[in-house]
């Protein structure tokens, strides 16, 4: 696949590189101005918000589907995200994590069943995360449909791991997801690139490229 | 309900009177000789698979239901029991748990769209264990639909513990079950023991007994 | 060993008598009156403190160890019991599980070479339990001869875990107990009880058992 | 520091110059021939056992030190180690981590208080190590002294977790390391490598490099 990659030299950047084995990269987007070999098939965005409205016009002038991981995007963000994907495909997630959206599914269709076990959260995270719980740890919470409670603990350089405790009188039923390295997010990227490949335009969430 | 058992005397049989508390005992056989107070509606055998024909013969006998939780079961000892089983009802389980069983369901569903991670079984059971691997670690990596590695460890009291570990190159996936103790087995086969006395006949796992 | 047991229909008492399988039991005592066969070589109470001066009286009567479990005893009962120990020896624990005094005497070796790791303790119970964090990881923390955030997770029938977890910037260190059942607590009973009978005199605590 | 580096191109090889900031690499072997820039004070080997005969060739003819990462040793080759260990100083370990050597130091002070436990040990890699046991697996079993079984797990990324698992009737005791990345064995080696500038031969274990 001939790819653009916005960022390309930050940490995600390089990330995505390395697993983007079979693909070439054609196109390059940051501060320090755009580089353009040959028109990409998609365009990977990881980078910031500040960078959208420049990768939104790229993908019309290349008629070129987008995987955006951006974080922290506002609603008018997601509205021209829609708005772009009426024309290309648009695959959109604030995780691209494969296990932690396999974890969701799992969560949110298998709860149900234990609605009289107890059910906790733990999750670990390097010392340096600000912020806590994790927003992982909320978004698979919602996915459980009732209250549980969150325990974090922030130590060393634990890239992040997520456990879903349920426990009856009988059994404790453990559900656990570790991220190795930062290449998780590039292997979620790397699926959803492959993803919009196949599809004419619309708006995916990256459930719907594990499915 | 009047129900049999084969093993009265041993640990699962023990655990088994303890949560039967609505029920009486009709029925008992072990290596020392069988012993009938009263024709059995249901008989439960958690011993082991030498006992098996002789239980058998006691269900037509008594023209009743069979729960069967013994392991390492051979195929010729299933097919006696589908044979059995278009007389009388039939539910066989290598694990009679709840949450065993939803880990089951969850793999069944789940393990497709994980397909290109490796996968692996570790499972650790108490030092007088026999068999290895589990009967139940077959059965959970039947639902994988592949070839998975099963690592059995024996050691001290451990009632049972189960863990499928996936892994790709940037995330670590891991579904673990465990035991806290035998009980979970006997309120397992109780159950099954209700669902039998409303069957006419058939094979049934334990899944049928709680969806 | 001929043992003596107070409390011999308790749960504990049963527990004890379960794992004493090598001993005689020669002389029991309880609300409903003693009952002796023979002297004891040692006294085994886990029951509670109310029983405390009447079990002393029976050691000097016997000129016979002691093993004393029983919780929330006064500064006047350790009064008692030192009094005791300079007659016949004595071993007095609030927790005679082997592997927790172990990780007791890990803990307080090992962690001042972790003193720029960081450190965590998460600890899980059964859901009827009501203090949190429990006592045992209070006695672990301050083994740590530092701060260390005690996580409490409350959960169906779990009978006590307690992990203690350090990492720095490139690896993790954990050290993880699981209490199996009330076994534990009668295995370090009777190892306590095969401590006594080699020892003249003198009041010990459980460490000097296992070490 | 002026180093030499057997496998240079590979993972440990690319991880471990990234850590020598401060160091001038030049000395490099590898199956395409060897370049020579200038005398190596120290050789750093993490390659595999089929380099070894070269690697001490290359430390007598510079007169120079080895820090000696790889594994699977053969006793002939420790044999050749230390007869070169009456020249230069060599650190030889199979796992440069503090984390590991802390945890061999535990094993070999405290596995003898549970004799009567069982204990098993479960160790994960990625699916691209070849050897199974891992070395770190068997340098901890040797500290327990007995027999232990392994069971290797070879999925994914897996930097490498190592378990030791022991058990008794009615408890669990479980000491686990986790490495987060490929980084701290280079900067254990690098560590190694400072210590060898200061000594004037002998055969060390990294063990002595920490404390």
């Amino acid at each position: 696949m001939n790819y653009g990659l916005i960022g390309h030299t930050g940490q995600m950047g390089k990330a995505i590189q390395e697993v983007m084995t079979d693909s070439r990269l054609v196109y390059t987007r940051d501060e320090n101005g755009r580089n353009l070999i040959k028109r990409p098939e998609v365009i990977i965005d990881f980078s910031n918000r500040s960078a959208l409205s420049e990768t939104i016009k790229d993908c019309r002038e290349f008629k070129c589907g987008l995987v955006i991981g951006t974080t922290a995007l506002t609603e008018a963000d997601f509205e021209l995200l829609h708005k772009l994907a009426e024309e290309v495909p648009v695959v959109q997630s604030y995780n691209f994590s494969p296990g932690i959206n396999l974890l969701k599914l799992i969560l949110r269709q298998f709860s149900p069943y234990m609605k009289n076990w107890d059910v906790e959260i733990v999750e670990k995270h390097h010392n340096r995360k600000k912020d806590a719980p994790s927003g992982t740890a909320i978004m698979l919470q919602k996915e459980l449909g009732r209250e549980a409670k969150i325990h974090s603990l922030r130590e060393g350089g634990i890239p992040g791991d997520h456990s879903i405790i349920f426990a009856n009188d009988g059994e404790v039923l453990e559900l656990s997801h570790r991220a190795i390295s930062r290449k998780v997010f590039a292997i979620g990227a790397k699926e959803a690139a492959n993803f919009v490949l196949k599809k004419e335009k619309g708006f995916f969430s990256y459930e719907e490229v594990i499915l």
